[in-house]
């Protein structure tokens, strides 16, 4: 777990990833963003990962209002975890993180590709300038002090 | 360090994590990305970082050619730090999570702001479908496996 490293930083990039970094988080989220899995048998045959830390991160996501769990199937002790708008805005993280991969690290070819679910058009993630209208390249883009700046950005 | 905690999971977006995830390795990139800070003493002052984390961090990041190493002011042991292709293309994962963390994360507004070096316009990160030209809602993308799939997505 990457539990809380950066106190100290006044960094939003940082914020986000003491959640999404949190070991198994992110393949969680894309789990439910993404391949439809809701119900703890679901993550946990497709992750293969530990009982008592899937049920570690579930809770956690529930905390943080990422996800929301509700009972399922009639069942005391069943629930399946449906995302929120917190967990759908983590998308553009994923798609971010993805590209990446796909580009450096990924010598097989992209194990995923994304699409519009209404038209089946693949989905790309683009810098945008709201002033000249144009893609800007990573490399043209700056950071300026924001309004919550305190001390290191 | 969140190390290879994914083997088995064959995720473009989990193996960038495990690069970027690493501790401090986010901050390190957004101040070459965004700060221009390159030599080691900017680093040290900037993120109050232990000297053996930070000199770590930044061996492991020239193995894996996100940045590249010279001397620099002449001395035998002086050098800076500069972003390569593989740095640059990670500044829309730093543009992603830091819009999530201004979302949900940021109660005093954003630290930073993003803009287009050339116009000073500011820089937006958008979801657009290839196919309809239309921007997609993140809650309309869905994965389908690519040609890299073995296995899990």
């Amino acid at each position: 777990m990457l539990g809380r490293t950066y106190e100290g930083q006044n960094c939003s990039a940082a914020r986000t990833l003491e959640l999404v970094g949190e070991r198994w988080t992110l393949l969680i989220l894309r789990d439910v963003l993404l391949r439809d899995i809701k119900t703890f048998s679901e993550f946990l045959a497709g992750l293969g990962i530990a009982r008592n830390v899937l049920s570690a991160r579930l809770d956690h996501l529930v905390r943080e209002d990422v996800l929301r769990r509700r009972p399922y199937g009639g069942h005391a002790d069943h629930y399946e975890y449906l995302p929120t708008d917190k967990a759908a805005d983590l998308l553009p993280v994923i798609l971010a993180l993805t590209a990446w991969g796909d580009r450096w690290a990924a010598p097989q070819g992209p194990p995923a590709l994304f699409r519009h679910s209404s038209c089946g058009g693949a989905v790309e993630q683009k810098l945008e300038c709201a002033e000249c209208g144009e893609l800007a390249d990573p490399r043209e883009v700056v950071a300026v002090p924001g309004p919550g700046r305190q001390g290191t950005m």
